[in-house]
């Protein structure tokens, strides 16, 4: 079974270069971008062409690659290589993936006495295949928590477009409707980068997963009106104490279903696990540009002249997560103690 | 001083028509429309060119003057406005300023005897300077409360476009502003409709006072971080509970601004409370199309296929209300005594 047919988001070239969906143009249009060098590989998740934590991850992996392989002449490939690293690490600041994965290869160029764009390419596969095949793992974990006859929210993208492939949190949910569970899927539609309206309605209506968004402002009148019972999003960083990073509106959506009876469960690979950051409070929260909230593809929408405040991320407190599912199991509280025992 | 002259919503022609705002081009366009018949002025009420519960109150009241000075003439003119009036109520029957002011026009005609166009322009007259004058007494009270050195958040629409003019609690944060007692203004964009990023923001520009504008999904973190202290909302229908009906997110809103210490206060008209209503639950939550939230103004940003759950408004359960503001008063809890003590 070739796994690697399941990414859409992430394609290696053996010609030697990545393929990138641009996601910025979905559901409008789908249009790849070929990408030649690790800047431009830095710029592509700089600039949202690929998003979602894993797969951050995993494009800077095959980053690394491309760069052994335009420096494969150069004087000092190492220092080469290692500066095409630094920039691809400065990219977004939030997702722990993104170093975790850098680290991964920066390891391997020490291990190796230098950048073998080969070597690299086998790791930078085998960290894609991992997710791909630790999304499965947690599709069928996550989805068994859930009570039959349920119906979730979930937040922004968490699907093949933002992993390797299959998913996180809609990997759970795709299990779930494939096991029969769910009675319903609502989607917030994740402004301002409207990620849920835009990819994860796309991505579910090509699984023929039916599919309802909702506004974030009326999150809290669907879990009060008793609609849906589980909020499952995924993370971008996840501290020791079980604290949860992800996109803007997860806390957000967690009180009120926490509030109404609801529970939460979060869902990230083991490598989202920073058991270095005791607690939420340290993790670097990255602010965007207000354009981003003052217009839509490049049209204003807002007034002139008005500002925006717009953090990119949340932080969810512990004591609103009931679960956190990773590849290794499904991790309780008291999150400090379950979350080391996965390491 | 002309306080008809800070409505820029409505405005009277001595020629004998009526001069709309077409907020629907709002903040790309400032173009006005000429409303020259009662069933013009139903029709701009219906499309949204005019849209907030007392400026439709407003709007329909000098379309019943329309109607008598175009009926002048006619076989039985009391009939003939009788029908208009008609027309008018049904032009949006969820709005209850509307009956409120034609039920007034309609005494009237009957005290007179008939359709006297210069009794009926000196009541609509006396309608649109009543709620000016109660909306600048709310402005006063409420910015009482709040205490210097705050920042509010406020949440869709509620100054001179959606009321005579100066506004509800956009009038108590113009108030609160003027008197030096915000730090900073923060507005809800208001999703679907974005009424905080078209209409409050360009509004606030005008008066020189500074507004970001966040994401519903921001709330949380607004509050959490201490960069909000007060929720100052607008409502729709008040229950004699202290319930409060208003745009969809001012729920989520208020129980965010109570999670992190900070205070909600609801500002409208005495006549939006319906003591009649014992609680919220009573109150019906009008759902309109999917294509609103699908879209993004006026464009389709959801992948095709999917669905949408839209609740315009939502039901802020008096626990969570600090004060309600009236032209009356500043009503606390238990609000089933202090807004009956204002009857």
């Amino acid at each position: 079974m070739d796994l690697l047919a399941a990414s859409i988001a992430i394609r290696w070239d053996d010609a030697g270069w990545l393929w990138l969906l641009d996601q910025r143009l979905l559901p409008g249009e789908e249009r790849g971008l070929r990408i030649e060098t690790a800047p431009a590989a830095a710029d592509a998740i700089r600039d949202l062409v690929v998003r979602g934590a894993p797969a951050i991850g995993i494009t800077a992996a095959y980053g690394v690659v491309l760069s052994a392989l335009r420096h494969a002449d150069a004087a000092d490939p190492t220092a080469a290589v290692a500066a095409d690293i630094a920039t691809l690490r400065a990219a977004r600041p939030t997702a722990v993936n993104l170093g975790w994965a850098l680290d991964r290869m920066a390891a391997t160029i020490e291990a190796a006495g230098g950048p073998d764009p080969e070597t690299l390419l086998a790791l930078a596969r085998e960290i894609h295949l991992d997710d791909i095949a630790a999304n499965h793992r947690m599709g069928e974990l996550g989805a068994a928590e859930i009570e039959a006859g349920s119906a979730v929210l979930t937040h922004c993208n968490t699907g093949s477009l933002a992993t390797g492939g299959y998913g996180t949190a809609l990997g759970v949910i795709r299990s779930a409707h494939g096991g029969g569970r769910l009675t319903h899927v609502y989607a917030g539609e994740t402004r301002p980068w409207l990620q849920g309206a835009r990819l994860t309605a796309w991505e579910l209506q090509q699984d023929g997963i039916p599919v309802d968004l909702v506004i974030e402002g009326a999150v809290a009148s669907l879990f009060r009106s008793g609609r849906a019972r589980w909020l499952v999003a995924g993370s971008d960083r996840i501290a020791a104490n079980g604290d949860v990073a992800n996109k803007i509106g997860t806390y957000s959506a967690a009180l009120h279903a926490r509030s109404h009876g609801g529970k939460v469960m979060i869902v990230a690979p083991f490598s989202t696990v920073d058991l270095a950051m005791p607690d939420g409070s340290g993790i670097p929260i990255e602010q965007r540009a207000a354009d981003e909230v003052l217009g839509l593809g490049g049209r204003r929408v807002a007034a002139a002249g008005a500002g925006a405040w717009n953090p990119v991320f949340d932080i969810t407190p512990a004591e609103l997560v009931d679960v956190i599912v990773t590849e290794r199991g499904v991790a309780r509280p008291p999150f400090r103690e379950s979350l080391a025992a996965q390491a």
